[in-house]
């Protein structure tokens, strides 16, 4: 039987902001992206997410990001290699306390905004994120694009690589993302994305832009919560997916 | 035979800022207090040191603080409860990685700066900083004042209450430290500290200000780091100490 | 005819997270309390309220606040008065940078949150705040409780000292707020807040909660903007005011 | 009869953290780049530098960061050119507010570190740069390299486009700067420094790293005062500058 994860980012608040609907998708997901402080995230929601999501039975990540609460982590950052380590094993172990003290631990690594989209390319950044990782715990998985440096670094130093794709956005023939910013990028229609979700799952493939047929292999698919009708949306996808027979479940 | 520990603040520059010369206070502390980033101590400061703790053998500690890197944790905060719990353990896990990472744990926590005065008294704040430390590890001993509400607190929650002096500041009759900003509240002579730190590891008295001697029954002294000859003032304290025929070690 | 000042609390967005509806609020109030980046307010979101508010006629002020994003300014901090009279000037000055590119100027100062209260009875820092305003401009009105020691400072350095009233909050009979947290302490009825307005307005009186009239002179009524259903009550004070034949204006 | 201007970064403490001598730097040179507080300076510091440059007839500068303490500004960031426009701006109104209560004006503007570099080649961020200056103070002049694009929009945006050079670095013969990192790129010995000062002041010309000479016509040498003998430095090179007949002083 053919299963898939569900993840998305949660705790993307900040003291008295919120922005994520953090219960809600808690009951969609099976593996939770929880923002560690640099982006997003204060302690207390830190917290409180770790303990919902223990609760709940959802797996805790940790979204790693540059330092920049102004930002969001969406600007790229030329963050030298040796901080760039330490800072995303700082992030690591400042949520691993409340995971472990929610009874369940933190079990994979994913990197935020601007910090993602560079080490799918930046070889330099890539090996200082996969550093990090290496030295707040040796087995943790990283999450990221198929075909990112920064999953082939973490394949390279002994790490669990887990792919991942994303139901709402247009794929090119090579099956990489169409940046942000070009026509069609994100796919807007509710019943596309939830019937794009299914295919992923099923035959890891989707349909490109240009209407042919593309291999998308990826164990997880993120689905977004800060939109309004997100969480209705990602619900449906869920729905979907267990009606077409696909265990729905967070990766091995 | 008698021993004393001796502990420190190290780790309190901050990116571009240093402060504590850490590598000469290792070589004379038994404990060392790393800030965690909330008051000082960026991740890659906090690797470092940690790193060079482990290589020395010298303990490492959590300085919890409020998060205030302007006020370098000096300033008093009405942060309420919950959100001071997750912070001290936000801290601590933080600290942890790099601690685990040199080969060794974080086995202690000291509050820092305006934290540490304040637990001294304010039932509602020392609570929170217990709480946080048995969210993260409730094995971990706190590090404080004698008599301190923190440190009764820890103790009634079945965490190790240790307690520490000073050697370079000015006694009450009732064993407590003179305010600073008080008439005499320093005391500023080399020699003096010297003798002080002698009698307070060999037989836990002082001389009070008013030149009465007075009990201060204390695990551990608290030498300084930050101020110029602070260094060579520590490395006299322990070398008289050993000559004083009291072993300088970590508290158990 | 008699007037009245309506201000609210603007900008309290950071970076990727909005809290106040700007726009709407802008269509209220006659004084708008723009956040100034220690609290809640980045630059662009600082400029573009100041644009929205010149055009639209809204006096613009200087929220000026704690350094606390994590807090939003609303835990008390014992800060040195030297450096809270140099923070209050940073952040009216960066505020005037947006308030003169918009074609206006900022024409008050508020403190926001825990500076606020804090400021009602701390000689030091309500001085310091009145050193603040001075030295970044020594005309600027300061906007805040009758019989508030900033007032009283501000007055007496020759400031503009300019009272303001809540018409949702309980008051003694002595004319002082009930503290949030107790019984009663906020007036949830919106019909109730409306009627209260109109009275503050009209005659400087309101019902204490003791069933008494009280007086309670403010040239200022503070409407908050953060609540579901906010906005709507404030447009319904604003209408009910102008049918009482009050003028609604900022204040001279 | 020949002059030159040298400027020098202040003020780039934090809190409890200092950094530059700015006492001693503020005897030696006539403009001074004050920190903001996005890449170091706090309100207080700012205050203080401000009084002590008017005290000494010092002219003072917005010296703008990229938001980023724990960087010092040293990392380059891809802020979006809105934002950064607004932070450049809320950084100027911020010194402002203190050079004014010191009696006097910011009266130039001059990129920091990463941002500094960058503006160089990046037209954008150059673009969001001078709006930045523009909608502080359209008559603001901007400090940078010769030929750099920042230079170019500001020189066409009608603000004075002022050069500077740096007499401790390797010149190439196209008249740019050897980058950091390449050998050779820094002059450490102190006697070439101040005789490459006197070339560029009095001739406009630097003997390029091939040793061939070339032009670099610049208004100011930037002097350096954050590393052990640097003001020592600097007085020399401002003694010799007078020695041999140079007018030190302001651009005009």
């Amino acid at each position: 039987m053919t299963s898939i994860d569900l993840n998305a980012d949660l705790g993307e608040g900040f003291g008295r902001w919120q922005l994520t609907d953090d219960e809600r998708l808690l009951s969609v997901v099976t593996s939770a992206n929880v923002a560690c402080g640099f982006h997003a995230g204060d302690a207390a929601t830190m917290r409180r997410v770790c303990e919902q999501a223990a609760e709940r039975g959802v797996r805790i990540g940790a979204q790693v990001s540059y330092r920049d609460l102004a930002g969001f982590g969406r600007r790229a950052m030329d963050v030298p290699p040796a901080e760039l380590t330490a800072e995303v094993a700082y992030q690591i172990g400042a949520l691993e306390v409340f995971a472990r003290a929610a009874g369940t631990r933190v079990s994979y690594v994913k990197p935020h905004g601007a910090l993602y989209n560079r080490v799918v390319h930046d070889e330099e950044q890539a090996g200082a994120v996969v550093d990090g990782v290496l030295l707040a715990d040796a087995t943790l998985p990283v999450l990221g694009l198929p075909g990112s440096r920064v999953l082939e670094l973490a394949a390279k130093a002994g790490l669990p690589a887990v792919t991942e794709a994303f139901a709402d956005r247009a794929y090119t023939e090579r099956g990489t993302l169409v940046p942000r910013g070009q026509d069609g990028a994100v796919v807007s229609d509710p019943d596309a994305v939830v019937e794009r979700s299914v295919g992923l799952a099923r035959s890891g493939t989707v349909t490109a832009r240009s209407g042919v047929p593309v291999e998308v292999r990826a164990r997880s698919l993120c689905l977004h919560g800060d939109t309004p009708g997100a969480v209705e949306l990602a619900r449906r996808v869920r729905a979907r997916l267990e009606e077409s027979g696909i265990r729905v479940e967070a990766f091995a």
